[in-house]
């Protein structure tokens, strides 16, 4: 998929939604867990409530994992039941080297399809190079994360003053193009997507912490937005979880909805 | 298990070697791809092979997900195959916010009841914490790695002159102890670890990169051996493929026995 594919379907929904997929055994509606594989019963549910607000749906692996080997079987089912117009993010967060990584990205490109895949940079260049070899495929690189413990390491400054997150932004883009790199930036912190945008102005960015994590729509818009939208906000639990009763469906759409409205108001106001 | 467990291990078998369960369908050996599970029926002779040389196992991820759904279950079996006084470490490099890591946690510690799992710091604190709850259960974080790209951001400098991976060393002693913490160090920088040893003189390393990526043993003893050994030094490549024959199992044995005692060596003249 490449960038305009995405901003087409941007500009069809007028919406930048992400739907997190992150599915909880204990949080799905009771009424789920006769079905054969309940986790992909929600899933398919959820995935129909929010197709026509959202853009990209991205899986956290952990919550696949975690069902066993299952798991995987689940989160191919899921992949498959998706469109092919939506932009596909396997939240992996891997980071290995060379042969490693290669052995990730056929995983997840090859054998299960996916668009993109999200990395750690943690072990650097070679850790990230091998994802960046398949034609319309996508890494989306850990920049700020949203998290508290993003201040751990990610706000280190070197003695120029230029923090590690940044430090990540300047030298991945010389490995990648505007067609195959995207970041993660956290909307908890609104106020650096601006200095975000200085070091990648055309690359899109994966916006996780808008709602459950307390970030910005509108900061993120406002500072964030390039001429192609250039975003990808994410929404999981505020979305999945929006009713634990029978009308879960419904109380996703309704928050789906809710989001693509704001959603269409930024882009009228922001899109260069 | 305890660091005092993994100690008397090595004592035992005056080894502190660590194998590398990396199997590669395409190197396998082709007699074995007639087995109902060749990947598994590899592992189990590479184990056999090399349980009276090996303290520890550590299989990366990475191969079993490129197996498909089926990788799972070839990873479980080869999991319950070894022996509970050996140390087991799924090298998985995750890392992600708190409830996710959680998750992964739970997979890889209840689920599978591997001893211990390797995590990416790059997310910081809250990334971290949560593989410290499980009782017996070790956590070992990426500091130093053995790869080109580790120059690129573990060796920034802050203001002060703490490279990045000593910063991860810093902080990342306060969340856990030398009883469920290690640390990944490449011995393919064996200057670096005195200075490792400076900031964690007591937790136990892993150290890739000795073989194949060209790490000298002696000098990772010479530097980084404590009074419990300190070290579990791993090796992949070098054992599994030391022959693509019929005779691959005893190529692997002699090369774990050729490292065996070298360590027996580096014991007797290091051991604190």
């Amino acid at each position: 998929m490449t960038s305009s594919d995405i901003f087409a379907e941007i500009q069809k929904k007028k919406s930048f939604l992400c739907v997190g997929l992150d599915p909880v055994m204990e949080k799905i509606p009771r009424q789920l867990l006769r079905e054969e594989d309940p986790v992909f019963s929600f899933n398919k549910a959820i995935i129909d409530a929010t197709i026509d607000q959202a853009v990209a749906y991205k899986p956290n692996l952990a919550f696949y994992e975690a069902l066993g080997p299952g798991g995987w079987e689940t989160l191919q089912k899921t992949l498959d039941y998706l469109p092919s117009e939506v932009f596909t993010i396997a939240d992996a967060k891997r980071g290995d080297i060379g042969n490693t990584s290669t052995l990730y990205a056929k995983a997840f490109f090859e054998q299960m399809d996916f668009d993109a895949l999200t990395v750690a940079p943690y072990m650097g260049e070679d850790s990230v190079r091998p994802f960046l070899g398949f034609d319309g495929k996508w890494v989306v690189i850990l920049a700020l994360t949203s998290n508290q413990g993003s201040q751990d390491f990610q706000m280190i400054e070197d003695p120029n003053g230029m923090p590690l997150y940044a430090a990540v932004l300047e030298k991945s883009r010389e490995w990648g193009t505007t067609q195959n790199t995207m970041y993660v930036v956290g909307a908890t912190r609104g106020s650096h997507i601006q200095s975000v945008r200085e070091i990648v102005p055309d690359h899109f960015l994966l916006v996780p912490g808008v709602g459950a994590q307390g970030g910005s729509l509108e900061e993120v818009a406002k500072f964030g937005m390039n001429s192609q939208c250039g975003l990808l906000v994410n929404s999981s639990r505020g979305i999945l979880y929006a009713s634990s009763g029978t009308d879960f469906a419904l109380a996703a759409k309704k928050e789906a909805q809710s989001l693509q409205i704001a959603m269409e108001e930024l882009l009228s106001k922001y899109l260069a």
